[in-house]
């Protein structure tokens, strides 16, 4: 491939095969090398004058898979016609019916051991997914009726923690069991403070996906 | 100082120093030359001996409260005559009740945006508190009847994660109402998991180190 006049047409291409070759081969097993091998003759120069390292294309994926995430919630927050108790519904069952969440659930589980993804995912959760999605949601619940909370803020940042971070397939890698497992404890913790959002459509689901992640391990 | 022959009380010393400086001053606002000053005659060269930086120091002073806070956890999961359920409440008691609690609450509230301090505190959580000491307590909490749970490893595992992370002092700053509502929040989660752990008399303590925190902002 011949360098364009447009960089953020090659960055888009360089995260769209390392993506996809992370999901398939894992992290660990991919090189710098085979994402030129799979760019179609763009030069190793050209990668690194985006990218410093291979760990940076992992953030840049990252960062694309949370954008493309905000967007939903985003038009989820700002749906008609919905409670807000429906509305967090409708994000956990989005959030697991996306084709990027089968990617995330094949992909290498190794990548909690890496300090500044973690951190992105860590930051990006609190800071702007807990307040500018979730509490909303809550509050909106909190005044229709549909949710009973007396600290929106706390309870948006603790399910969005354990959601995004503790549920995360990309951070830890579990057994069938062990997903499935979280998923119920999920579920149950979720109850308890009054949101019974997790239908059996939805466990039948998040089964289903379990199943995807232990058979591409 | 004169150099010593023994270097771990070399360390022990830079720890307790840095320690203390870091609660008093801030971690940003103490230098490396503060610590030196302050070791009564040790010179620079003698502390980067021992440590590349001022965050590896940091992280040597969290590793040690991490090593105390595991010879109580330790402790309490060998105590003898404690159902489950009483062992899980003795922790959070114990916890809130130590004097480093207070002395995490009144430190500088920024160490948040440390990646590598977040990673190493996040780690020896799933990988160490989890299943070494919350997990075995609530697995014989099933046994003697006083927890009723299916997933042990995950409803250790998520506990955990919320006490250590969400409601750590040295990772997140909030004002006194926001430390007071994550309080209750997980108050509020322990109570949806049949853990009824936090009384009117540890409510009272986190109203406390809520203020305390706030105090030393």
């Amino acid at each position: 491939m011949a360098r364009n006049k447009h960089p953020e047409e090659t960055v888009s291409l360089i995260l769209d095969v390392a993506g996809r070759l992370f999901m398939e081969k894992g992290y660990e097993y991919t090189s710098i090398q085979d994402i030129i091998d799979n760019l179609g003759g763009l030069s190793k120069g050209a990668i690194y004058h985006h990218f410093r390292s291979k760990e940076d294309i992992l953030l840049a994926v990252t960062d694309r898979m949370t954008e493309e995430s905000n967007r939903m919630l985003e038009a989820i927050r700002d749906r008609q016609g919905l409670s807000g108790k429906e509305k967090l519904k409708a994000i956990f069952k989005e959030s697991i019916s996306r084709p990027v969440q089968e990617d995330m659930f094949s992909t290498a589980p190794s990548l909690g051991s890496n300090p500044r993804l973690l951190y992105s995912i860590f930051k990006e959760t609190m800071m702007v997914a807990a307040p500018d999605y979730i509490q909303p949601i809550i509050e909106q619940g909190i005044a229709d009726g549909s949710i009973c909370a007396e600290h929106p803020k706390e309870l948006a940042e603790v399910i969005i923690l354990v959601a995004n971070i503790w549920m995360n397939p990309m951070i830890f890698g579990d057994s069938v069991d062990e997903v499935f497992g979280k998923f119920m404890v999920f579920r149950q913790m979720m109850e308890g403070f009054g949101l019974d959002i997790v239908d059996d459509e939805i466990a039948e689901r998040l089964r289903e996906l379990a199943v995807i992640y232990q058979k591409n391990r």
